[in-house]
């Protein structure tokens, strides 16, 4: 077992989760990363150059989650840094008016963001009660990270507010509870769509119609927020850090 | 069919649903209570006293949603006032910490409560966007009540604070898509424990524990100020009235 | 001295304070308007066709803030309702940048909001602690009118927006504070233009440049809601109401 | 003139302006602190353990925050970090009940606080909008402190709270404003006593009756945040960061 600490990631795609595998696994972190399909190529490729454990795990479901935990200790020690980075938009319900709405993918959105926010956080806090406290009388941190629709409800996006605004509740009450255990729970709403840099230099951006590369959130720079969160001293702990690019309309 | 306006209540507890069907009852409305179990006592009483009509629905199920607004456009005409009136709060899971809570009730927490406003409001605004606008220019009005645990996540609350503060989101999101289309939606979040008079006189409260009376909003009180929203001129709404009374601490 | 209760509108202009005058006079109130000019012709008529008291009164100045509530109260009798209904904008700050706007003005616009909130908000408490409670054990209602800039700091927009959360912080502390002495502090942010309509049938709005009738408060809408507050059950109080147009943007 | 870049930290307490001063020193920068007495024992020793350079200032005037900026930029530099930090905070007026506090001391509190971080935003906005813009594009960086009293209206607090919520109103105002120009504006309530270690060893803090050491932010960890939020990328960009110590009930 490593004396290095480990970083635990849910959700596996190519913006924020590799931004933070690659960063956390540079500063000497063991860093895995739970996703649906654990073998899509931006993960082999963050095994294959950051040594990036993968496994796989439905983070919806309380069994998958808590035997991804169970496994991950077991492989490579309790971690001191989760973070949860799904947020269950999907395709057939962007922007859908209330009336149009599927319910029985509503459901799943919820499912996907608000409960598999629950699942890990109990898990992640059960873990980390057991640490011990580091130098700064730390055991862990946990990061949720979240969307503009955790801040406002947009008209046209019932669904995803719901999801969203559930897991922020969700989150503020784990950061009271965990605060005086010695727990760090942040919560980190991106205001705005996230873009990155492709291997062949093009940006590439999670929101199709959306242009301006000015305006996008690096998931490189997110990365490096979550870390100082991680390293923050308890005396001046923030719980809610709204990250959003200078140009963004708030 | 009648003139009169259709009000249905979602929920049909002796607090706020029951003040709700007599204070609308008495104001010429005609009354629809929806409820899991509609044949409680405090529902026959209502249908005895007032005429209230009763339905049994499992409102986290979309079908039996579905199908208890089309039995009530069919038996008493599309509403013109829906009150989403169900929290999920379960014994069983209050006041647990977030790694004692049950996976399976958590889950159940979120459907009834989140998953079930939404099923509602959609199917409340579906039919709404089919009435003709009133004398003031309004199709409707959809309520949702909600806790203090909207308002703020507190520690031992997880599910309660994802449940509470995803069906605020999903409230602030209809509001702003079916204002424009004559849809007052608004979002009274009670921050107190609710208490009652019983037939006996004696005093009845919804949380074990609460002694203090003058601590306790009066559910009639709360049905008065539901009623004001649903007859406030379009011109100046109100999205959100959080309502507390005057010794609560905030 | 007259048994009816006793209503005070500090600012004095053709909107909401000339809506609540008139509401309140029907409603059988005795009603003082104070003004920084009493003789303005839209008071005139108010005394004229609703026996509304007028009185000077610089808000923004200590001292004639106590002069005022001394007159009125041994005029009138010491007031169960209050309304600070001063937003302090002038034409010579609105919209601009932060670099432009004149530190004079800036200076006025706080004094004449904020600071005058206080100066009302004091007198009015230290009034109403010595009235008896009513049959609902409320010694008196404080209501303060603000705007959008109290929701959100917009931009071009600094010193009012300064101003406007300023008296919001006010208000607040002061609900807390009051709340369990027998009286109701309540906020009112109008998140809108304000239109009504003239005497010679056409509407007149406050701000240049909005055309759309449909989406202007009306301040006699407004007034509806301040006589609610006013009335509102101890159990069951609102403090803070935000009211909009069902077309505005927000 | 100095290549290095030029911080100018309104507020010269031991606190966070001491901590800052240090901080941005030994990163390298040319600091500059201004109060009312530059000449107070704690800046002396700023000076002569980090060769910050003092200057006199009564915040609250116009023309001394406009001398002050002129001074600065002609000794100095055009700076690229200010920082306002004066709270307005008076013993004569903490937890005063709202009818007894002085009107005098009222005002005075909220020109402290609010209108002189009008007073040196304005200042900091206009330098910088001279600035050329960094490797980052970004132009400089204005931070705002401030108190539990922004985030919530506390009895017995009303002055307070109306000061503290009018900063927050402008600082909100000017991030939108001058954002898009590359000027980072950010504001930090700190939601909590603030405690620091004296050369003699012990603890001292700012509020009597406070003894828990854990419960206090440490200045120097607060200085931390500032620099990050400095060094922070624009294309993810904090608006506000709360920061409280992991005991703080909030």
């Amino acid at each position: 077992m490593s004396e290095r600490e480990v970083a635990l990631i849910i959700g596996g795609g190519p913006g924020i989760s590799a931004s933070c595998a690659r960063l956390f696994s540079r500063e000497g972190m063991v860093v895995a990363v739970a996703a649906r399909n654990p073998d899509k190529p931006v993960l082999e490729a963050l095994e294959a150059g950051h040594g990036v454990h993968r496994y796989p795990c439905d983070a919806a479901e309380p069994e998958a989650v808590a035997r991804l935990f169970e496994q991950v200790c077991s492989d490579l020690g309790r971690p001191r840094l989760v973070v949860h980075n799904i947020d269950g938009r999907m395709a057939d319900i962007f922007r859908k008016g209330i009336i149009e709405a599927d319910p029985t993918l509503v459901r799943q959105v919820l499912l996907n963001s608000s409960f598999s926010a629950f699942l890990v956080g109990q898990q992640a806090a059960r873990a980390m009660l057991e640490n011990e406290p580091d130098a700064n009388g730390v055991r862990g941190t946990i990061l949720f990270t979240n969307a503009s629709a955790a801040l406002k409800g947009y008209p046209r996006s019932g669904a995803f507010a719901m999801a969203s605004h559930g897991k922020s509740g969700l989150a503020q009450s784990m950061a009271r509870e965990l605060g005086p255990e010695g727990i760090h729970v942040a919560h980190v709403p991106i205001d705005a769509a996230i873009g990155w840099t492709q291997e062949d230099g093009s940006r590439a951006h999670r929101l199709a119609g959306t242009t301006k590369d000015d305006n996008m959130a690096d998931p490189d720079r997110i990365a490096d927020v979550y870390l100082q969160l991680h390293r923050q001293h308890r005396s001046t702990w923030a719980y809610e850090v709204v990250l959003r690019p200078w140009l963004e309309n708030w």
